[in-house]
């Protein structure tokens, strides 16, 4: 019997999140067995109020699949909503199972990132208990945060690194251009893992031989060390960039954005949400050496940027998106879709499942093996790990010179 | 007789510095009545300090020009050093002139804005007063800040404008992920002129029909109109986007950057390094409205993205250097290469040249005609005059997946 197949996004928007959804559309477009295509608008919170746009029915719904793939953000829509915990009270788990019989949904596809895999595994723990065999329900991972377990990286990574790369290559000039003393201080996002950081490493050594110091938020963090390290590279050049991770915290775990004086906010699930760290290292260097110093917060630039992606990723995202299909198709419940880097010198990637309970609320740091002794720059290993992911330029369409997005 | 020609380049980067140079060089090989050129680094600064390269030496030079008009910032390096007033102390301009004779350069051209017109005033006058007459100096516009006179728009402007319509498109596409009131408050550059904030307005109703409120410098800046505008907006939408100039002053004149409790700094030229107004604003929304809002500063990513140009700027800012050297090989003395917006339906410029002493030392202001009676937007005319500008897509070459920028 056909059934209907859901599909919703969840938690930060990336640049890739919409060619996975783009892939999961096409998929379901072209099965057999899929009756209707719903998207629930703002994530889970959609599904428990029934807000969905039948996808199926637009118009030339698969001559948008192209821009909708390089259309930042979240076309449906995300939430930052954590269901309650069914063992509590499971009223939540039991709507949305009603939800989906009244709408024929045997499908149901959640595009997110660590929290939004907790929801995953939680709903299809339900369907488990409550041999519910007309019902599967699959993760579909991105996170520009690259900090998934049971993936090699996350849909969206790869494009936030190349415009992580790109942004620093384009300060190098800048700070070129005058022969007195400038330090750049560029923040990334990143709350609890520094890959998106790494990424400044892509730039270094590859237009001139500017210095690059990068601290991720894996290792501790020391304010005396910094302005030694700082001092070291001035004696030698007059240029300098300094890449942080917003999280960066001191041993004794303190963020080092705490040592501003600033208010601070916390999330819907309690994350503190960390801005600052850069200022705090641009006045350590004002006031410990005094010269020239600037501060970027690349913030929500980073993750939207339509008009330069990464082809690997937006390829990636795209397949990751149709593999979910697959895997719904064949009736498995509880898994991610996942990608696998093969060995070998070439890159390339196997699509597969990865077990749900594995991911859920865990996040991937960056192995300290990757980070060098001094805790101020990245290895050659992961260099090796980040250049496939940024290969290839693809951009938004223009219109009138400004890029044209799909709004679902 | 054969002469050298020598080009440097002032001020703030910019995206289409090197496209102005690039123009230069190419046009200076293909006359015959250029011997050799030469590039000063670091501005006048490098002059006086005979600090030059042999550009017409470089080994397959026609080869990089190319690459060289899509590298952003300044490859021969800038400065912000003023000469000294020649009627108070003429020894500085005594000094060029010697070394202009020295290295038999007879023509001099220097790419900058306001500062560097003053220089190349003040130089072609004390020429003219010295009668000499085997020397010309010739300025070539850059700035993206659009405050010259003497030309439609700046070289560097366009690029900058589409980069500010382009990631404010995608900052839109953020906002509409939530269902909640959201306010995301963009800044721009431009210290006494509001051009690059009047960008904002060509992403609006582009892809959506998100607001937009848009404050120039031109118009004082009311802290409480601000705050029931924000309210006027979120009671009809639930997302708003807030463009604004970082030199926004309230009617006394007083900077709203200056409402933050920091310290100031300011450049050589004693301008204020105006930062912040838009930390002021988001934490007025925070506290008078409460709902979720972001400041995103733009800073020096706005003036240094080689990866999204605007073609139409790329060609302009090429033919402006070509025809400065066309100005110099007539033996004008005292002249910006300049181009005019010709009337009529279909975007069309011509070059030419400009009375440089009608340009030094002043700004163009947004005319206050362009701007709405509530201060909160700008007119029609306004995007008329900046639609032709971001025309087109250029970026720069890849390679490895990262940014390939000449270093000269």
């Amino acid at each position: 019997m056909n059934k209907n197949l859901l599909v919703a996004q969840s938690g930060g928007p990336t640049a890739a999140i919409n060619a996975t959804l783009a892939g999961i559309i096409e998929e379901a477009l072209k099965s057999s067995t899929v009756e209707k295509v719903y998207g629930a608008k703002y994530g889970i919170q959609g599904v428990l109020q029934e807000n969905f746009i039948e996808l199926s029915s637009i118009k030339n719904i698969n001559d948008i699949l192209e821009t909708l793939s390089v259309t930042p953000a979240a076309a449906l829509g995300s939430c930052r909503y954590k269901l309650q915990d069914p063992a509590k009270d499971p009223s939540e788990f039991q709507s949305i199972i009603d939800i989906f019989r009244k709408n024929e949904i045997g499908y149901f596809i959640y595009i997110g990132g660590n929290d939004s895999m907790d929801t995953v595994w939680k709903l299809s723990e339900y369907i488990k208990e409550h041999n519910i065999d007309d019902i599967v329900v699959i993760g579909a991972p991105k996170t520009i945060d690259n900090d998934l377990y049971g993936i090699d990286h996350c849909p969206g990574f790869g494009s936030a690194a190349k415009y992580i790369a790109t942004s620093i290559s384009e300060l190098e000039r800048e700070l070129e251009v005058y022969d007195t003393p400038y330090v750049i201080v560029v923040e990334m996002m990143g709350r609890n893992a520094g890959w998106l950081t790494a990424a400044a490493a892509l730039a270094e050594g590859n237009n001139s031989n500017v210095p690059y110091l990068i601290y991720l938020e894996e290792h501790p963090f020391d304010l005396n060390n910094f302005i030694s390290d700082v001092r070291g590279e001035l004696s030698i050049c007059n240029n300098l960039i300094v890449a942080i991770s917003e999280g960066i915290r001191d041993k004794s775990g303190k963020m080092i954005c705490d040592y501003a004086d600033r208010d601070q906010s916390k999330d819907a699930f309690g994350h503190t949400i960390a801005t600052g760290a850069g200022r705090v290292l641009e006045n350590a260097i004002r006031s410990n050496i005094g010269c020239k110093v600037r501060y970027i917060e690349l913030n929500l630039l980073q993750r939207c940027a339509g008009h330069l992606l990464s082809e690997t990723d937006i390829r990636e995202s795209l397949e990751l998106g149709r593999n979910a299909v697959r895997l719904a198709l064949n009736g498995e419940n509880g898994v991610m879709s996942t990608l696998t880097r093969l060995p070998g010198e070439k890159y390339e990637v196997s699509y597969g499942a990865a077990d749900i309970s594995q991911i859920a609320d865990r996040e991937k740091k960056v192995p300290v093996e990757w980070i060098n002794e001094e805790g101020n720059g990245v290895k050659e290993e992961m260099i090796r790990y980040l250049t496939p992911l940024v290969q290839g330029e693809l951009s938004c369409k223009y219109e009138n010179g400004i890029p044209k997005y799909i709004v679902l």
